[in-house]
């Protein structure tokens, strides 16, 4: 491809260097001078939210994002009540540590049912509640479609052209998409729907879809360049419809967790580059 | 819902009872009272073609389709000439066995390949090869949109309107698109795509998503009722397009095959009743 993605552009998602804590995968992307980090509310909040947010600071890190919120499809009223709480809080949470965008994975059927009209109606309602806080905190909520195999028990938003419509719904301002490039590579519409989302796009995750999969099957995800996805094609697609940001690399692979970090992290900068950079 | 599909239509796909050969099938079928058999090339093969006919004639069995052809994603010549002369060997199987539909599984990224649009070209080119012979032979060719999680090595055919705008390249005689329901029932355009696929529907094949997905997901299918899949109104939709063809019971999963297979059918004809019948 012509042009690609500078490695200025990389961020580092903390999940890629799981068994770190906040600040020793803080101070990892200084010492590879990775300019953005991707972080979790679990690691932020066993670092401390008002610490985390110093360190990040400190280290001059820009966040590309918070993961995550979601998990809306919850049916009984007490625990609707406290998702919506715990969602409220992480917004709250992306302010303070300075970014811009919450990634949601929006659960799957709720237990028992098998209605996905219903979940997916639950979904919107949720975020239609949570829009008014995104919009005074200035944080913008990114509808996360994942792979049709996390249909039933994660996410019932299984494709970037529905995220993209459950976008629409909302103000701009508050409400886009992430496109991750495991969950949406196989989709023969998805270069249509990058190009439909434009500036919706809050977030570009990338990582690699590899063989065989593992028999947990979250944690079948590779090094950009270890898989089947063509990354060039997407990449270029999410560059055309104007979204210039960090472009997070996350993978779940238990071998990329159990190998050492400083190696980890060497592999993204370098595949990263190769697989996305300036050829 | 109202009307629904009677036991009339119930079709028992052989590889739900995979240890059985085709002679057993056959009877399993007539102990059962179950009118229709979907038939696989490997289970023929061992019977013999021609034996394989004459037994399920014998029985008054219709043959509601006959699995598999496909794997047209074959980079190298000599392995593309090879499936599509395997796949011209199908259709005359099929038209031989007396059933006017040969599913069809398109094949992954050819190895080493990760050029998707290449390889759903391949397919389409595959199929245009093969279209005169089916019209000859009055089969049609059904292409099966297979879960994104087999895009990678099994069907880069990942969603029925994509299957369905593949199959509208060729004549209607000829080309057809298959509906399984654990491969499309997460997919939110579902509903418009069986009713834009209308009267090109050859086949609808049910069985249910299970969690926890096993090891080998190939294997993570269920009984009617066991898992999370929706099947009234996707059946609904498959009658509402004009499908009035049997229904097949096709359950890949390994205690299901490792049950007594009597026991199986048994199970197979109550849920087709209580989850498909006419309530």
């Amino acid at each position: 491809m012509n042009g690609g993605i500078g490695l200025d552009r990389l961020s580092l998602n903390q999940a890629t260097v799981k068994h770190l804590g906040l600040k020793e995968t803080v101070a990892l992307c200084v010492r590879h001078d990775i300019g953005a980090i991707g972080l979790w509310r679990d690691r932020v909040a066993e670092a401390g939210l008002a610490e985390a947010a110093a360190a990040v600071r400190a280290a001059g890190l820009r966040v590309s994002s918070l993961c995550r919120g979601g998990f809306f499809t919850v049916a009984d009223p007490d625990g609707r009540r406290a998702a919506l709480a715990d969602n409220l809080a992480a917004i709250a949470d992306a302010a303070e540590l300075g970014t811009g965008t919450l990634v949601l994975v929006c659960g799957g059927l709720p237990p028992g049912q098998r209605d996905l009209g219903l979940a997916r109606r639950m979904v919107a309602d949720a975020i239609g509640v949570l829009v008014p806080e995104a919009l005074r905190l200035g944080v913008r909520l990114g509808i996360e479609a994942l792979h049709p195999i996390f249909c039933a028990d994660r996410c019932v938003i299984s494709s970037l052209g529905e995220a993209v419509d459950l976008a629409l719904l909302f103000p701009a301002d508050a409400v886009g998409v992430v496109v991750d490039t495991y969950h949406v590579w196989w989709d023969v519409r998805l270069a249509d729907e990058i190009a439909r989302a434009g500036r919706r796009i809050v977030s570009f995750q990338v990582c690699d879809w590899v063989l065989p999969l593992p028999a947990d099957t979250l944690l079948g995800r590779g090094h950009l360049g270890d898989g089947c996805i063509d990354f060039a094609p997407i990449a270029a697609a999410v560059e055309a419809a104007g979204y210039d940001g960090d472009v997070e690399v996350e993978i779940f692979n238990a071998e990329v967790w159990d190998a050492p970090p400083d190696q980890t992290v060497a592999t993204v900068r370098e595949r990263f580059a190769a697989v996305l950079g300036r050829g």
